[in-house]
């Protein structure tokens, strides 16, 4: 983080490394130094605490085999090539097998200066609409560790299935309904027959879970008492 | 956003989508009425502005078509089906293009109520590396619409190449570095041949670009002009 002014940028900054699992934060030149006290930095006080701080970019960037600095909106006189966030975190990850990478973002106001960017092998972009609105600080910082930590699989990895209702449970709450339906005078007796097929598949369609089965039964019963009474 | 207490969030959540081309904010039952003015929404003012308030989630969900609750700790008592933000963002993106989907982030303190979550057909959470740390609302809002906007391809997407030097002009470099260094008295007379060779592989490993070959090039003639003197 190079000349950051806002301490809350680095309380959020901070708190996105302890989500998505990075340690090593590096605090180049702050406008407030007395940025360890980050307010919005919930649970990454232990990291702000640890936080290094350097004179220079240099210095912060000495054991690096690579240097990637950041930006949302582009510059205008580009001399590094710059590269898709998407695109850039694959070429990071590959790095990082074989050495510390340093990821630089640069202040609120004015992001990385030309000083800064000669450290840097290439250029990272954020991918938003517009290029003549930046982004926030904290959130940028989040957005490039979330994809640097992504699992490309995830995205086709279906969640653990809800467990559905048996279709004894089904066929029980069908049951139900149709008599329910039959107290009621709702059912027609002429067609009675093909109006429980009917009520049997909306019955399906409705995909009741094995937890709300015996919840919807107990309802049917009460009704069914009641339409008795 | 439902019951948000900071308006800075608010501000953070109008310039994210800002960002990533997102329109349509509803805030529900804010903390701070007054949270139009958030000092953080750097070119989302419009959007603040345009913010439609709600006494209700009923009210804030009333024209979707699909209701999707977020967390970034997982819910003790999980009655919704959880999906990952990366798997999740596919399937609203194809809800979308049959209605409007509504998208609900908590307070900070507290996230959504189980009244909020009744509303919600599913819920999507943020892969963080612990369940403990609940995410900034502004940077969880980010990733979000990020992940949203996000473009699949892009991960393949190679920059625009930077146009090397020709190869004559390499040539013309590898000359004036090897009169350089027999200026210099670097070179052995006697192995000058081989020794120009070795000079021209590492002057291609440079991977010089068309921009920076003329500067190289006036560096060395200075250098050269220097050494004869």
């Amino acid at each position: 983080m190079v000349a950051t002014r806002n301490p809350l940028n680095l309380g959020a900054a901070a708190r996105a490394m302890a989500n998505f699992g990075f340690s090593r934060l590096r605090v180049v030149n702050p406008y407030d130094v007395a940025f360890r006290e980050a307010r919005s930095a919930v649970g990454a006080a232990a990291l702000l605490g640890a936080a290094e701080t350097c004179a220079t970019v240099a210095d912060a960037v000495a054991d690096c085999r690579l240097v990637v600095g950041t930006t949302s909106i582009g510059h205008r006189e580009l001399q590094h090539p710059l590269r898709r966030l998407e695109y850039g975190a694959r070429l990071i990850l590959r790095a990082l097998a074989q050495g510390p990478v340093g990821l630089l973002f640069g202040s609120e106001k004015f992001g990385l200066s030309n000083e800064d960017l000669s450290h840097c092998h290439w250029l990272m972009r954020i991918p938003t609409v517009s290029q003549d609105l930046s982004m926030n600080l904290g959130q940028a910082v989040a957005l490039c560790l979330y994809e640097l930590a992504r699992d490309p699989k995830a995205v086709n990895a279906r969640p653990a299935k809800v467990t559905p209702a048996t279709a004894g449970q089904t066929e029980q709450i069908t049951s139900l309904l149709v008599q329910a339906l039959h107290d009621s005078g709702y059912l027609n007796p002429l067609t009675e027959a093909s109006s429980e097929e009917k009520v049997r598949r909306m019955v399906k369609r409705f995909r009741i879970t094995a937890r709300d089965a015996p919840v919807v039964m107990g309802m049917m019963r009460q009704i069914l008492w009641k339409l008795k009474e």
